[in-house]
């Protein structure tokens, strides 16, 4: 039975034409072949019960998926592990760790990072870690949409291999309905510029993103600016790695003719708050300048590593909170964090979802309207509540694509089961390089 | 049966004398009237199982009870309410509704509040709001330790009433096992300094704690240097309000010479870095240099209203994400948040808590060891994993004063119920001012 009844949904959260958020209470939606085919006051649709699976969501709250826009979701093998260094100290500890990886581990571990997203509300990601192909195939498995690639960077995989490993990639996902191939670059201080020139060729060819860690840290910038005499962002646009497929993360020191650049070139930006506070990378992410500029806007959580979790309600309050902090007043709110995780996620990856309304794709997230953690709840606190209060944990259902890929009565005991299982495997390969198992 | 033994916790997190954090692993931990008996390698312990409950903790994680050491707990009430503006006119909205409370909208929202917080780990709270005596009898009815009273606040309530009110409430609380009265000051900026030093008196008379808002915006630093000549610091000590019996919220604007007066005057201070970046208030609250010169630095979520959780492992992972972000480097790690919600908050009660050790008072948190989302787990990354990773849904059952009152497979449905009638009752009272109920 593919066809999916939302009945009498108590709240649902989607955007207005102006840009705005809006609610509307006691809705049925219908979901068809992964899309939503129609969103009416509950009632007014009539469906046989023998064409569709009803679910009652009179308890419920339904919005739009979560798009991880930026993780490295096998990290959460890492998770915990040497959690007090700084960025580059931080990142020796992980490679050193990292080269001893191989398609099983990776594939445990985006078993666990996986069921973590689905149960909390992550409809779609985009990640970037070795042995991809391992990834792409858990997350069909489970449901979830995922754009990836073998990641350039020379420091640890050579550029040939990536690139014949990429083409491989692409050749296997092109028509995949769930798996988007992308062009990772791990960053400009870990690539040659050759490489950054030959992913460039690469994402052209075949019209791919480019997905880059950018001016992360003052050091970074520092040094490219040192290097090469331009800033980062600059680099990229010169050597025309900047266009509306390119995808750049972090961004904390990023100069006002940056931000121009990447308006020009219709780039999009991920902005991880979490990871940065977590690593100490200070700088300041210009999300309302960018916002402002038309600039489309998205949330990472980043790996489990330095988050150290992968629950994208999580980062919105933290965004919200962290850019608060940095303008000293509110004008960043509740509503534009929750449209760079859902509107702002699926426009990066060119898919026709982030919204609630007939026509989009079917990727939706259940809440329970009765949550102790989010009373009392009204039409005009759903969105504070949502962002502020509730966390993954308040997930009933998920759904990617018309499938109920997570629903909590019927996986989340399974789930438990399967994950301590997990973390004993991963647990017995880690603790070969640190740390005493229980 | 008033006897609990919790049998082979799989990991146990308490303090050395050194100030670090241990880990004990596999032990069993003795609760005789109230208090820690004993902590033994498991099966050390011989207990007849009619002298007491045993449970069985080999999938626990026991860390010491969370203290909040700062809240309005019935401020749960307004919940996303006015979420995005900015501290002063967001507080004329609060005060707008707070006028036309009762005991009777006080109670259901304090019964709200502290379900939240015993499911969620938090087994003290330091409390400041109208009708205390209401709160007091819920904290009581749920076996939460609860340090409150009724505050001055010269714009709301005359000093003189609030005196009266406070006498009498010393005297019904004076010997409560849970309840420690204390004297509730809102803040310099809305009370005359005669209001001040009648709350002055009264502490010292009864040795009584004084819990005031301090420094928390730069507005309010600027008028009391403008009107009173000096910092706000500086102006409780030459007031006489400064001692080992003051605890100051906030302290985002203070100078490096408040801070002296504060480790002269061996007072203590809360950090509320959720309140403080949702609020806009900016600043830096100086954790490492007040920890650095021996402050007892306590954690708290402030009111529901600015938060929007009364989640204490929220609040720790934020405080250690804000340091960071303040300081650019990591110097703030996970351990000082645990330390600040567990040991700090105790010290702060001056109660004989906070620790998992012979003679300590038996308030526990047990977390689930195989929650999907601190997973691997290891002796290594468990402090890490619990703040950084965990939130209270993690907590499996809260023991305050050798009691359970949180048990969730016995109370979460029920807790769930019951939350639910009192948010439609909230909501009907609330919905006066704005807001449209589903």
């Amino acid at each position: 039975m593919s066809n999916i009844l939302l009945r009498g949904c108590r709240g649902v959260v989607t955007w207005s034409p102006d840009g705005d958020y809006k609610v509307l209470t006691n809705v049925d939606i219908l979901i068809e072949n992964g899309k939503i085919r129609s969103v009416e006051k509950s009632g007014d649709i009539s469906v046989s019960e023998r064409e569709c699976t009803v679910i009652d969501c009179r308890d419920k709250i339904v919005i739009p998926g979560l798009v991880n826009a930026h993780t490295h979701s096998p990290m959460v093998l890492l998770r915990g592990y040497c959690d007090d260094l700084e960025l580059h100290e931080w990142l020796q500890r992980m490679w050193e760790v990292e080269r001893h990886l191989d398609e099983n581990i990776v594939e445990k571990a985006s078993e666990l990072a996986i069921m973590e997203m689905i149960s909390t509300g992550t409809t779609a990601f985009i990640d970037m870690y070795f042995y991809p192909h391992v990834t792409a195939e858990v997350a069909k498995r489970f449901g979830i949409r995922a754009a990836l690639g073998p990641p350039f960077i020379d420091v640890i995989l050579s550029p040939d291999k990536v690139a014949r490993d990429l083409e491989h990639f692409c050749k296997v996902y092109s028509e995949d309905e769930l798996i988007m191939p992308i062009v990772n670059v791990h960053s400009i201080y870990t690539c040659a510029i050759d490489t950054l020139k030959l992913a460039r060729d690469i994402a052209r060819e075949n019209n791919l993103l480019i997905h880059i860690h950018v001016s992360e840290t003052r050091k970074e910038v520092f040094e490219c600016k040192q290097r090469h005499g331009k800033f980062p962002v600059e680099l990229l646009a010169e050597l025309g790695l900047l266009s509306n497929r390119t995808h750049m993360v972090h961004l904390g020191w990023v100069t006002s003719r940056e931000i121009e650049l990447i308006r020009e070139n219709n780039a999009t930006v991920a902005h991880c708050p979490v990871s940065n506070m977590k690593l100490a990378t200070a700088g300041f992410f210009p999300f309302y300048e960018m916002a402002q500029q038309g600039v489309n806007v998205t949330l990472g959580t980043d790996g489990a590593a330095s988050n150290n979790c992968l629950d994208m309600f999580r980062e919105m309050k933290t965004a919200v909170l962290l850019q608060r902090n940095n303008y000293w007043d509110t004008r960043i709110k509740a509503m534009h964090v929750l449209k760079a995780a859902t509107l702002g996620g699926y426009k990066l990856l060119r898919l026709n979802g982030g919204a609630i309304e007939p026509g989009k794709l079917a990727d939706l997230v259940l809440l329970d309207a009765d949550s102790i953690y989010i009373q009392p709840l009204r039409v005009d606190n759903l969105v504070s509540n949502i962002v502020y209060a509730a966390t993954g944990r308040d997930v009933a259902m998920t759904i990617i694509n018309g499938k109920v890929v997570y629903d909590r009565d019927r996986d989340y005991t399974r789930f438990k089961e399967r994950v301590t299982e997990l973390s004993r495997y991963l647990n017995q390969f880690i603790s070969k390089f640190y740390g005493v198992t229980f």
